[in-house]
């Protein structure tokens, strides 16, 4: 299935009205079938839909890293993900188990959005870039970004692993994007314990919980963070920077990663 | 409790690094307490607690108005809403019987994204608007947002109900400012059914569902839909128009009512 489909949409200019081709972006209940049984749905854009589910599964601590998974096989038209792989059952059973509406994402993630409640360790990577990289790589953001380009409905995020590697995901859901760019990097084998994110949307708790399952030690946005996000990211040793605009930047937490 | 809170922040501007107060956006997890059963939370900005709790239950067929409701109590320094009201059981159990992780929303929505679960009426009303009011609406949308002025990090919602009402919701949740803004309007006792909704973000199946669901005849944003809204859309008869910028504007489905 295409993440995109054209449609037909009226246009209208002033006084001027015509029939015309458009293209919007697709949304799917994405099925996870893990081990012959379905643990989640996910709305997502049919695009990277196996490094999506990596990404899930490893930031629900269902899976630790590709040696853990045996097969994966995206079936029925790109709707269903079946995966076969070593998993730890107590996470799969936490996924279902609290029911919080929130505000930007989903239920996998909800029950981790008390600080309390966040089962992560705290990162404590030397890791430290220069904030002139950092600019110039948010000046580099939208360059690159072709389900964006084509329907301006989609968030995306960039994962940069080292020098020469980054890895993209895109999707209507903004919490997807980390987990695709995430499954993108470990489905190449690259370690991401120096790795820093960039994302396009606010960095809400969601986003910094993300980031801290996920063990990354920078994460960047042009917008800003909520109280929330900031105390998850100050709590688990995670730097945050927002603002991330022209050479300027507001670091919200841990800035000694930033020099 | 203050919808939004004082840090203090590493502000970088090239070589120069200063300590500086900052304003962040709160988060919390609010607590809806009906008739003694606490029956969801919401990750939510903690302003019009009491509007939220009215369009949500709104929203899910809990409650059809407020001569439903006998008494609003916001407590818990504002983490809890008490709402004592004659309510529809059986959509309370609906509440959390699907686990479906959504794109930009949350559990309470998300037994609802399949066009063909969602429970609610063919919107048939006859209120048409002309496309200059709805330009001149999104020309004046920004001029009265004054939590995301302070913080940059909220969404927002305006629901026009006629010449001279508008009401506002904003939240860091995009879904919820839909039930804000809606929750104040039947507040003050208006009718909906002759009303026009924008709101700042994509209009995702989320969005469109709660349009659908509060049976407002138009949503319009200054960006995107996805399929799958589009889709609801044209289901249920609601007219949706994305790219509202300047005199230009697409009318996704039942462009009849644009004129």
């Amino acid at each position: 299935m295409e993440p995109i489909y054209e449609i037909e949409v009226v246009k209208i200019d002033g006084e001027k009205r015509v029939v015309k081709k458009d293209i919007v972006v697709r949304e799917i209940k994405l099925d996870i079938v893990l081990n012959g049984k379905k643990i989640a749905s996910l709305m997502a854009t049919p695009i990277d839909q196996e490094a999506l589910c990596m990404g899930y599964l490893r930031a629900e601590n269902i899976i630790k890293d590709m040696d853990d998974v045996k097969s994966i096989k995206l079936v029925d038209d790109g709707m269903r993900v079946e995966i076969e792989a070593k998993s730890d059952m107590r996470s799969v059973e936490k996924l279902n188990s609290e029911g919080v509406v929130v505000s930007g994402c989903g239920k996998g993630v909800s029950a981790n959005i008390d600080p309390d409640a966040i089962e992560a360790k705290v990162i404590k990577s030397d890791f430290a870039i220069k904030s002139e990289k950092l600019s110039n790589a948010m000046g580099q953001f939208y360059t690159e970004c072709p389900l964006y380009e084509e329907t301006g409905c989609v968030h995306t995020a960039k994962l940069y692993v080292d020098e020469k590697n980054h890895f993209i995901g895109e999707d209507i859901a903004q919490h997807n994007t980390i987990d695709k760019a995430v499954g993108k990097a470990m489905m190449s084998g690259v370690d991401l314990s120096n790795s820093f994110l960039m994302v396009s949307g606010r960095l809400s708790s969601e986003m910094v919980a993300k980031a801290v399952m996920h063990s990354i030690p920078i994460l960047a946005s042009r917008t800003a963070s909520t109280c929330l996000g900031v105390k998850i990211a100050e709590k688990f040793g995670l730097t945050l920077a927002g603002f991330v605009r022209g050479k300027r930047m507001n670091i919200y937490t841990h800035p000694q990663r930033i020099v």
